[in-house]
């Protein structure tokens, strides 16, 4: 979708203006390409029922959003303020705000918090764009606006499936549990409805043995698939029949977030006694790592063999600020980065199968200086490797910018995979996009001032990071999809 | 104060001439307003005495810069011929250069090494805006200046206190040895001058094993506090004790400077066992790194007690020129950064304390690589934390520009705590401090062109960059600050 | 030499009007400049026979060229099809291409995978600017292509010596093997042939336990110098040995490249004990770091005496992927860098010899985060260092952007070097040295622009990037040379 009513013209673009006009030209012709989404959060129950709503403005724009969570917490605004629920057995301690509306005034009152971050971006565009609030939210304005939105929320032009199709989604994919029964993917299929939804096959839950909630995910596994699973080998049986069902259900693509990136065979023996140790809760950090760096090869070979593109993300320690996560549960804003090192840690998978083109992994890093120091030289360079685009915190104006300037010369544009929203805010779907069409736009531009590119190439190259390199890297061009594998 | 005669009024801003207006304009409304400088290494007895003076030009610009004298040095031209003292105990070799006039000479010779660096940045806005020198400093006119900077020197109005009163300092913080009596600050106070000089509790000296001279800054805690220690009970007593007499000094913060940001806690027996072993002089590297990490939790603790403001400048490796410390000591331009990491190494302490907003814990890193990996993050999440201005080798203009756009989009603004201008080089505070004013304006103007903020936000941003944000993160601001605590 | 047929005249400039006008009148000026390439991998017989050609367009463009292989490799397409002739003994396989016709219509094909990447833009600069090529290469003008150039490459105008006379290269320096008998130095020397053409010390293959190869250069050396070499002590007279008559040969540095920077002397007997296991076979990978950490201490104490300037390449993790390398050998474009640390694996080097202007080490990395961090304070206050150009990866428009960026503030301009060509590829050498000045002039020109440096300053600056600093800092300056040291 081209986003109403329309933004400035010129918006993130570089400032001389030679260079807008470029942009401006390569924009336009992008702006309103069908959005390909295949790496995100968006819960599919949204749109398997077609009456499905949003609830409130505070459901949509604030609890679920943990960048919005962490910014307000920062300075000291407690998370039970802003409506998150604790887990249950945490009821001591101040109670959360359940009234919505002083949850949505107390957010307009601390909005100057985020000046120039992207969640202060997209707020300001989803408003506009995509609700058609025509004023700046303020403290003053904010109940207005609260009722203006539930107002409209409450319209069918606003419920999923609806703005889903004025989105322009081509493609949206999901992330699920491996052993998810995919419920809401099935209801979606069933309902004879034209979106294409799909699942993403994502194990963390069993792959990492130290995973809080891992013994309750890994029987989870081993009912869904009937097996007891006590060796490796069933493991691997267990995840390849998951993954078989997930590519029944549309799924192109698996999914793996890893802290390290560590990659190396284990032989069966040390494997089994790993996670014998597992099951007796005895693992240890190092049996984790091992574990983890086994089965990421093992996954490798999967995706040979049925062609699920593999995902990597690298980097995120999961769930750093240990109160938060005791009161309240995981994705509350406290992940946070380490550094991440590939060239070592990738060798034995890519020795294994990195000049093998059925491979495709895209790999994502929360650590920036990895680009152009290790991957845009790694995919630079083995048939099977992509790198993704700019990742979390680094999918914002400057991480995109930071992203082409480190990335490019050395990868090649056709080593990258275009856009991911990766978001769970389903309305900022279209206005993360439009960021990255502006950005790789004013890019682009840039290049064509400097005489590195022509026009006409930077035409080209503009459509396909916005819509051709994700089509081809996800294998949802209607070439070699895995579903065509299995028949 | 704004520096006069008037500098090009568009200096250091993007060449685009939108920008510049813009940039221009959130200048203007902050250039004049009063410093804050909450961190730095102004020796507080030139305040304490009314008429102390700064000694010849080349005491004031040479000698004691270590900027200078590492620029000059990698050159090849011996510390000698700066006019720098060597030790007691090295008076073999090359003797030192008396004649300042000589050395002055010798400086304008080789200023063109200074091209395109902070410090010839600094150097020239100094002479001419603090000084009034018309034309640039050349071999040509090096004696002329010299004797133009003396007889300025020697007047009234280029004394210390009374740059302080026409830089429009509103505090200046300094940086004090754990020990120290504080003999400057209590003449400042004694003296009914109306000038706002605090100190700042450093008590590295004591906190590091094995930094050079530990025992006798051990020994001079002891007899400061009149305790035998030898025991942390009574080392972190001790401590405790001192940063009470800093507090009533007007202390608002203290300042740990550290190779790592390694913290963790010791049991008392452990941590009673390395001290024994250092004053015993057998403290092991690993001793060093346990009892620092150990300690600095302490001090987190003491910070949420006393309400001094804890800042953390990690990864500067000191002395890394043995040869050099030797002969001079330190502080000679020969302390190199090393890699840093946050995420995992502050986990012990935010875990502890992160959540308390009565700490303040401002972090500053020589590793640019965790700006945007690690800690704008961090800071944009765990309420204590906040991330300090870009420092030492990255006070500059391009460090300055890194710092916006890799911490900005993630941290917020309001989870940094506007400029230090961390200097001993008293007449370059206002120069610094219009660097950064001009740099904020520049990137703030980047914004508004680029529709990502409303003009009028830009210049309430200007306003925090500049004065807001250090006098509130410094609490400085009349509110809760840490001799309130005390009464 | 200036290139012909002209560029845009603002090609990679910045867009800004006033600051394209400063940098182009920059560029004007140091455009037509001798070339000095102080390193580089040319090989000399290329220039010891007149009469030597580079034989097909597919010869000279494509099979020698890492850069151009990857990423063609990386996209799927065989090395095999790019006629790259596999290793003896491994026939099997896909037959290689001989038609270099074919190979060449394949590139072009497939030309868009280099928009916006360096081999991009120099193979564009070198058809048009170096074989006067009038029109883009692209699928359907390949066949004229290769024919106009085929005719032009028979012409004796496109001979090397030609050429060299005509880019106006005036120095130029190859790297050769510790036990090269320099057979095509000898020849060009013996031809009276007035081009001036060095050697460089290259002793990676014998310094390396664990180089592929190494046994057998280490057998080389052994017998290039008629020493049995079983102890350290007759390796290092060997490499002495070799030193001196490479200096007899005209040159004037000698280079290693190292994964590490790691640095460390042993006593005399564990080296011994290393050097034994490495000739049973039996090194491991500790002991090759600790006999490299070792040999480099020892190659810096030879640097100091012999006045060969000394060269550290760090980082670079060579033939990476192993099925690669086995089947086609090195150079194949998988070589991956590895992050770098220089603080403290330096120091121990630089407490023996960096404070002795008599030793000239120039460090290049492909970790750019040590540019900030480690190398600019390391070259800004040590006289023995100085920090190389951006090296391979970095050899790039924002390779060079992020090195004026990050070095130049804290480092100075005269502790840099000039630019490396670093090349095998001998047409591409006035290419990128005018990506090198053109990127210059335009770095100057944004300082001219923001006041920060006088316009007047910026020309001498653009000369020494150009030409100055490269001479004097590999002293082909007519100063204290390496041979003027022998006599």
């Amino acid at each position: 979708m081209k986003l109403e009513p329309t933004l400035e013209a010129n918006r993130l673009f570089a400032p001389d203006p030679a260079q807008r006009r470029v942009a401006r030209e390569l924009y336009d012709a992008v702006a309103g390409l069908p959005i390909v989404s295949p790496h995100g959060h968006v819960d599919p129950r949204l749109l398997a029922d077609p009456d499905a709503t949003f609830g409130t403005p505070t459901d949509l724009f604030i609890i679920p959003d943990h960048y919005i969570l962490r910014m307000l917490y920062s300075q000291g605004i407690p998370l039970e303020a802003l409506g998150v629920p604790v887990r249950n057995g945490n009821s001591a301690g101040p109670a959360t705000q359940t009234d919505h509306r002083r949850v949505w005034q107390l957010f307009a009152d601390n909005l100057f918090l985020f000046r120039a971050t992207p969640s202060g971006l997209w707020l300001a565009d989803e408003l506009r764009g995509v609700f058609g609030i025509a004023q700046p939210l303020t403290s003053d304005n904010a109940a207005a606006v609260y009722d203006e939105l539930s107002a409209k929320l409450a319209r069918p032009e606003f419920r999923p499936r609806a703005l889903f199709e004025r989105f322009g989604i081509e493609t949206l994919c999901t992330t699920d549990d491996a052993a998810d029964p995919l419920v809401g993917h099935g209801a979606i299929r069933a309902s004879g409805w034209s979106g294409d939804v799909r699942p993403t096959f994502r194990p963390d839950g069993v792959v990492d043995l130290l995973a809080p909630g891992w013994r309750d995910r890994f029987d989870a596994l081993s009912e869904a698939t009937g097996r007891e699973i006590t060796r490796t080998a069933t493991f691997l049986a267990a995840l390849e029949e998951r993954r078989s069902f997930f590519v029944t259900m549309g799924a192109v693509a698996a999914d793996h977030g890893v802290e390290s990136a560590y990659t190396a065979s284990l032989d069966e023996v040390e494997a089994d006694a790993i996670l014998a140790r597992a099951l007796r809760g005895e693992a240890t950090l190092e049996d984790a790592r091992q574990f983890s760096g086994h089965i990421l090869i093992e996954l490798a070979r999967m995706s040979v063999e049925d062609g699920l593109v593999m995902q990597l993300h690298v980097g995120s320690l999961r769930n750093h600020n240990r109160t938060l996560f005791e009161r309240f549960g995981a994705d509350m804003g406290a992940d946070i980065p380490v550094a991440a090192e590939f060239t070592r840690n990738l060798q034995p998978l890519l020795d294994r199968f990195g000049n093998d083109s059925r491979l495709r992994l895209i790999v994502f890093t929360l650590d920036e200086t990895a680009y152009a120091r290790e991957l845009a030289p790694l995919a630079g360079h083995y048939p099977a490797l992509r790198l993704g685009p700019p990742w979390w915190f680094n999918d914002s104006l400057n991480g995109m910018a930071r992203y082409f300037d480190q990335v490019m010369e050395t990868a090649g544009l056709h080593n990258t995979v275009g856009f991911n929203d990766d978001t769970r805010a389903f309305c900022s779907i279209p206005v993360r996009h439009d960021v990255w069409r502006r950005t790789s736009a004013n890019w682009l531009a840039g290049m064509v001032i400097r005489g590195i590119v022509e026009e006409s190439e930077a035409s080209i190259m503009a459509h396909e990071m916005a819509y051709g390199l994700a089509k081809r890297a996800y294998r949802l061009d209607g070439g070699d999809t895995a579903v065509d594998r299995l028949s």
